[in-house]
């Protein structure tokens, strides 16, 4: 049975291929997806052959491609591979995609998650020709059903000049009710406040609106998500999070947190898996999750009712709790909340819940500055995400990442980061295998001593202090103290060959 | 008469030397003071002759010293000189102050402005012993009335062990009432919304409260603010100003700027000045300012019934207008608000009002990355202040310095900052008496070939075109081409050879 109930839709039902001619060279596309979870499956990959066929044609065609975050090969990995993509923005981490910036084909804007959507409403961003939007359904009253990430679609589907819906059968029917899509922001002087005091609030609604008169096309597919298989968490994940949970239980203990914690944040990856499977055996209970994905360890949490409620934007699960959750929906449906991206990463409720942040960082420097971005200054790995929006804002903002990287070639603590995403400002607690070290209310110098004694790699540690000497005597100032001559010459030297390490 | 109405505190009036003697070595004080304004006179300058007699005793004594932000000589500078700070958060611009944390003398923690409050009350920069409170009065009920600034001596006089007050009768009794002390912070998991939805919003109330049995010590003072004469704008002053207006004047002609603007913010300095000069020639009227510090210019915009009204969290006027103030206090009472820093800088106000953002910066690099703190890398200037807590929150965020400093040995536009303070994901305009470039939405690419040609000197452009060429040629990827051999060699040759120009 179809789910385009909407008498008024259901006569523009066509095929992806129709649809994507609706897509023309230049347009800005906002399209939905949100790491890995609920990206149109279909359209993207027509949209592709279209503009592959115009370059053969000798014709310029590329656009420029809005999403929530990374999606999947089959959005960002075809558009990419046929050179499709002029402009790119917010967050991306396919291969092929990232191969694209780096080459200079795709010029890409790297912007904080929370922000795009306001931009966007406020024109700083260009006009939005096009919404390729993902839902679960369409209602008979015109509304639709989210599917398994928001996102920006919201904004997309408003600010769009033309509407283009992907309905996915493959998604849960269930799911209609676990989203709250709100639509109390405004422009300034209009802006009001946020009501929402507590992780599981709803403020907002269940469905999309839809301007019906904006929707060109509707596709029906039936495609699983781009879920990523769960992997055990490794030693040194496992002792990161050991480092961290000691911390948060010492935190409790100091009285500096309840007992319950506060809302938690953590990127994706195995760290925070490992953190989420820690809490499983920790004494904390009754905890909340204010993040941007849902991940397989919060299902877990609560399933063991060690959780209360999370909210986000997206699912980011393995294929085994997707299907779970496409299931039993309908249970989950009260303890997790989907809601816009600019909400779950919006600074005024990230400060007010007092969000305890955790995620993953390329490098950090001896005096607590993170690249979360850049391979050897120039290179882009992901972006930046919602990293500093929670950063900035979280009551605890914690980065971690092994100590080395590529089998000890790198150290992921250097003299200088090679690129600069979390300044000394924000940065309160370094975490890698070999410990944490607590930055809150540090001068760079008591900082120094922190992180090369607590967190660099043995072979790296008298580098380190070496360098950090060093520049004591050399430099102009003794807040920061540098040698700018050698700086950067860690990441120069692996450049050049292969490894950071002196000869 | 005197100024302390309240009995029991009556019987607390001494004398500073008496006072002083309250404040012993190794004490976390937090004294008030926000750029130069309501700081107290006597009691740090009889501290600093305790430390001094103590030093001279070979026993050692220093004092960790928290401030709203700037003070004066009578507090930095006597204490930097007799070397009595060990640390000292979270701004300063004293010359002795700085030179003494470029000596590694004292430490300095280089905290965003709206942070340190909250940060103090969660139990994260330790115990704080003493506050040393400038007010203008203390009522018959044991409030206190506030004085020329309000920084963060809510929270100094609710934490602290002990409290040590001077009331000075300088500051005119009419201030009564034009402060709005919010006393509805909490620690999470009980924050609630900031109900603050226009500039001229009063949330709180208008005097603070004391805890009697905590006020060790009462002094009356009789002294002046620091108070810096105004300095007519330059002429790259003028240009700047006129670019940025021309460039509000645009948005507001393109619909993304309603005709009355939204509440401004502007750095304390010649740039902002020229601003608010331009402002009072300019086509705009119902302004407002929702800022940190009240300058001459809006007290000019206010008279002439161009500004409706402007919040902050204390005056930085001339001695004229600082006299003007004290004689007419009752007259701008309605025009004025004063409030805690942490709600003048608070995220949620600043995203919420749709804050227009300008601050003065050291340098800014060709991919839009912004240095507001060190002297090439190492040494300290004043401190990021409040910039960051507007420009990441700001509807947009600008930054502005002349194109080339020490007559033409520095140019402003690097390759790479040589210290990061606001990040490319933050940094939305750029504007020098050369021009403006407008970065919003663009990558680095794009920016870097809007800030070469818009804001570069024309002595320093091709050397900048040059270098951006050669970067791409031998960079690992072509986001943000770097060479990182090159990246800070500017700064490198200035500090051997006393300019950034090469032979």
């Amino acid at each position: 049975m179809s789910r385009v109930l909407n008498k008024k839709l259901r006569k523009k039902i066509t095929t992806a291929e129709e649809a994507a001619k609706l897509i023309k060279p230049g347009h800005n596309v906002g399209m939905s997806g949100f790491t890995g979870a609920g990206y149109p499956k279909e359209i993207p990959g027509a949209l592709a052959a279209n503009i592959k066929a115009a370059h053969e044609r000798g014709e310029e065609f590329m656009i420029g491609l809005f999403t929530g975050a990374s999606t999947a090969p089959e959005l960002d990995g075809v558009l990419a591979e046929v050179d499709g993509i002029s402009f790119r923005t917010p967050y991306q981490s396919d291969p092929i995609m990232r191969k694209k910036i780096n080459a200079g084909i795709s010029e890409y804007a790297d912007i904080h998650l929370s922000h795009l959507a306001p931009m966007i409403w406020a024109g700083s961003m260009g006009r939005l020709n096009t919404a390729v939007v993902e839902v679960t359904a369409i209602n008979e009253d015109g509304t639709a059903v989210p599917s398994s990430s928001v996102g920006n679609n919201k904004t997309y589907l408003d600010q769009a000049d033309q509407i283009i819906l992907e309905v996915n059968s493959w998604q849960s029917a269930d799911l209609e009710g676990m989203h709250d899509i709100y639509y109390g922001t405004r422009l300034p002087p209009e802006r009001q406040p946020v009501m929402l005091t507590h992780t599981g609030d709803r403020i907002g609604q269940r469905n999309y609106k839809l301007d019906l008169d904006k929707v060109v096309a509707v596709i029906e597919t039936d495609a699983p998500d781009r879920n990523t298989p769960f992997k055990p968490a490794d030693e040194d994940s496992k002792k990161m999070a050991g480092f961290f949970l000691e911390f948060l239980t010492h935190e409790v203990k100091k009285g500096r947190l309840p007992k319950d914690l506060l809302p938690l944040q953590s990127g994706v990856g195995n760290v925070a898996n490992a953190v989420l499977a820690g809490l499983m055996d920790g004494p904390f209970s009754y905890l909340t999750s204010y993040t941007e994905v849902i991940q397989d360890g919060m299902v877990d949490l609560i399933d063991a009712d060690k959780m209360t409620v999370a909210s986000a934007t997206a699912f980011s699960l393995s294929p085994e709790y997707a299907n779970r959750m496409n299931d039993q929906a309908k249970r989950y449906r009260d303890k997790i909340v989907l809601r816009p991206q600019e909400i779950s990463n919006h600074p005024e409720m990230i400060r007010r819940l007092g969000v305890i942040a955790c995620n993953g960082m390329i490098e950090a420097d001896i005096y607590g500055n993170v690249n979360s971005t850049h391979i050897m200054g120039s290179k882009m790995q992901n972006g930046i995400g919602g990293s500093a929006d929670f950063t900035r804002n979280s009551f605890i903002s914690a980065f971690v990442t092994p100590s080395v990287a590529k089998g000890g070639a790198i150290s992921c603590i250097v003299p200088m980061v090679s690129h600069h995403d979390h300044t000394e400002h924000d940065v309160q607690v370094l975490i890698t295998e070999q410990g944490l070290a607590d930055l809150r209310g540090k001068s760079p110098k008591q900082r120094a001593k922190l992180i090369i004694a607590n967190c660099a790699h043995p072979t790296y540690r008298p580098l380190l202090e070496d360098y950090y000497e060093h520049a004591q005597k050399v430099c102009n100032g003794l807040q920061t103290p540098h040698d700018l001559r050698l700086s950067l010459s860690w990441h120069q030297r692996f450049l050049e060959t292969g490894t950071m390490q002196p000869a």
